[in-house]
């Protein structure tokens, strides 16, 4: 689990770590919202995405531990490692916000998870094309269940409209960070493991530009803004999430207590 | 929503509402744990348990809403209610306390639930009868999670038969309240809908028994102690656990915000 590239071998664990840590830091952040819910049916709806995504990352970590031969497993990867060694997206760690932040982030995020699936298809990796696979359906109806919402409160009333632009606003230059090109993304092209995420930029920008439309909400500008959670650079919200969900490991190690 | 035994037909919503809140609450009790989780693998079991629990009280939400036949829908029951118009027992309002604490509450609890299912079976109300099918497949599993940890950290290392030992004896009182006669349950036999709690006890023994005498853990002898949280009246537990349960129908009646 080093920071540094030293290898293709690392830069092949990097790459796969960095789609799991995605999912399990959403996944968690979802799972704040159980029993919090505006109503009960929406409280089961984000539950269920938050088990699906930490789900795939479960399995991410599984191939990890496998890719890296030492015996890492899934709770290891999620509970012993430091806020550095983690390589998700920062959209993921932002705190959750109303609820059309949190359906907000889900729409771009899921969008986003749904290409990478989809070009994870031609992976020549097989248990990466397996779990991209399964994922590829939890993913489609997290996008479809957020577009809705996106939809629905977008094009609602004056409060609703202005709270989701609001929350486009702030999360767009997040979005940025997903296609910004990597070393990682290179040496995983040149294994056929996967798509170098930059390339999945326009198919993104075809699925939620509709969706956003029909919303009625504004498409802000991109600026030279640039997060760099996916290097192990992360914002000032990802060590107390890290911290909260790493309390029991971190008080009793390897311990079912 | 009266307090008071005014008439069968309120009697007989209140049959229903107290097998609903008694799920709502346990579930919203082990949604507590997601993103806590000991494990990975367990964090998504409690908290398919609790999605179980919650779809399980909405189901009856919706027939108790029926029966009154004043429209009120599973989230004016779930949000809208004060402290004394719940009818749960009071075991499931309890803190979760240490993972050991909270899968002895499960085992309990699922146990006696599932002998209720199974007695409903014979209801002649057909929607309850077909909320308590479904249930009970979800229940049979709630049940075996919990007997396998059960036997696993009661006859495990001194330290978690200990904990496990601590947390039967805590519980045990509480599950005198599963049991205790009621006007409530005179009313639903009279209309067949369903059986007298207190005809469950030697079938729930029965079922427990075995579980807790291969875990090594002994069954304290009943006291005078009667928790009466299915009367409405609660443990100082239950109050700050609503006030967070309906914290945002509160701040923002009947609105997604």
């Amino acid at each position: 689990m080093s920071a540094t590239v030293s290898s293709d071998s690392v830069a092949h664990v990097e790459y796969v770590l960095r789609i799991a840590d995605s999912s399990l830091i959403l996944g968690h952040r979802l799972s704040e919202w159980c029993g919090h819910g505006p109503v009960l049916e929406e409280d089961i709806a984000l539950t269920n995405v938050a088990l699906d995504l930490i789900g795939q990352a479960r399995s991410l970590y599984t191939h990890a531990g496998a890719l890296e031969g030492n015996g890492c497993d899934e709770d290891q990867f999620a509970f012993t490692r430091t806020e550095s060694e983690f390589r998700n997206v920062t959209i993921v760690e932002l705190p959750n916000g109303d609820y059309g932040f949190t359906i907000m982030r889900n729409f771009l995020f899921a969008a986003f998870q749904r290409e990478l699936w989809g070009a994870l298809q031609a992976s020549a990796e097989v248990p990466l094309f397996e779990i991209a696979r399964k994922s590829l359906t939890e993913t489609r109806y997290h996008v479809q269940h957020a577009s809705d919402w996106v939809i629905r409160l977008g094009d609602g009333t004056d409060e609703s409209h202005a709270r989701m632009q609001r929350a486009l606003d702030t999360l767009w230059p997040y979005t940025a960070e997903f296609f910004s090109p990597s070393a990682i993304d290179d040496a995983a092209i040149g294994h056929a493991i996967g798509p170098a995420w930059s390339t999945l930029e326009s198919g993104w920008l075809s699925a939620i530009r509709p969706v956003l439309d029909i919303a009625t909400l504004l498409i802000p500008a991109r600026t030279s803004f640039l997060s760099r959670g996916k290097e192990g650079r992360h914002s000032e919200h990802f060590e107390p999430l890290l911290r909260e969900m790493q309390y029991l490991q971190r008080t009793h190690p390897n311990c079912i207590w």
